[in-house]
């Protein structure tokens, strides 16, 4: 099998998301893995000066059509939450501290945490909240909360965060195949060519 | 034949030259004629606080392998000019100055000016090199000279782009079919369903 195919995606993101429901059909049809890096577009967009799209003069208001119908076009259930932008430290944590343990795992709960937000309208930066989530996949609540505020936890994340900045994350989705790197659900062309030729 | 595809976009703007390369065929295929708005991304950017993407950190570094690869992509030729971005104010009012005159020669003249900037280097943001592309598709060297400088062409470009920005126009290519606005040429699918099936 060659190199797993390295996904960044914030909990907040709607596009990470959408990216989310994609990723491991296409990885598979091209015998990949898919390694899940989540991070924290606030301290990225700290570095990059950049803003969350939705508040954003003129934008805000494309983005908040263009989920919506990108939702649609990919076919997948979609509903923007009424909490948004969201910190998204909790869920993060969570999977960052399960995928130590059982990588699988932590997807499963990964795609929950996701479905609970853009679809359940949970607001998971609640440490409470996105345990729940949690445990519905069979995660012992005690266990997530004390990982959720334990230092070597917080400093994973953080660490996740400066490499993946290291390596030119800036949003998300970000999907790095064999060094490449392509921003946004709306690269999966460019990536599925990528994965069935290789570099052109 | 249905309304006319409104397509705006910024001379300086990679996108936006794949996406001239790209807007006339999908919208034969639909039976649509296209609107051909050249816009300031520069004046649209002080309202929307954003930057050239190239100028921001992680994102420009990024922008400039995707410029390339999504022109591959696309099988459309490219090359990254030496002096990026420029502002655009000539070769937009010469475009503004024919289309009032006849709307199919000024697309012409728009796309000679597209590919002399992407493809041959050519400075266009300065009026003589600008004029110099105009002239080989037919154009009075004079005549272009003096509507570059004419008080009503300049109005007449300060008007569009206002116009633009009140459609929610705030980057390049922008695209308004029947009302919905489709941003970036990685949005030509979406942009092509709703051309085919009406909105989805």
């Amino acid at each position: 099998m060659s190199a797993a195919i390295d996904f960044y995606f914030d909990f907040s993101s709607p596009y990470g998301f959408l990216a989310a429901q994609k990723i491991e059909a296409l990885a598979r049809k091209y015998g990949r893995a898919v390694d899940w890096h989540p991070v924290l577009l606030g301290v990225i967009f700290k570095e990059t000066a950049m803003a969350p799209l939705t508040e954003i003069p003129l934008k805000g208001d494309y983005s908040r059509r263009d989920f919506a119908r990108s939702a649609r076009f990919h076919g997948i259930d979609f509903r923007m939450p009424s909490k948004f932008p969201i910190p998204s430290q909790a869920p993060a944590r969570i999977v960052l501290w399960l995928k130590g343990r059982d990588p699988a795992f932590a997807v499963r709960v990964a795609k929950a945490l996701y479905r609970a937000y853009f679809l359940g309208d949970v607001d998971i930066s609640d440490p409470e909240q996105a345990i729940a989530v949690a445990v519905k996949e069979g995660v012992n609540a005690n266990e997530a909360r004390t990982a959720i505020a334990e230092p070597a936890v917080k400093e994973q994340l953080k660490r996740e965060v400066e490499q993946a900045m290291a390596r030119g994350v800036f949003g998300s989705p970000y999907i790095i195949v064999d060094g490449e790197p392509f921003w946004g659900v709306d690269r999966f062309e460019q990536i599925e060519r990528w994965l069935a030729t290789g570099p052109f």
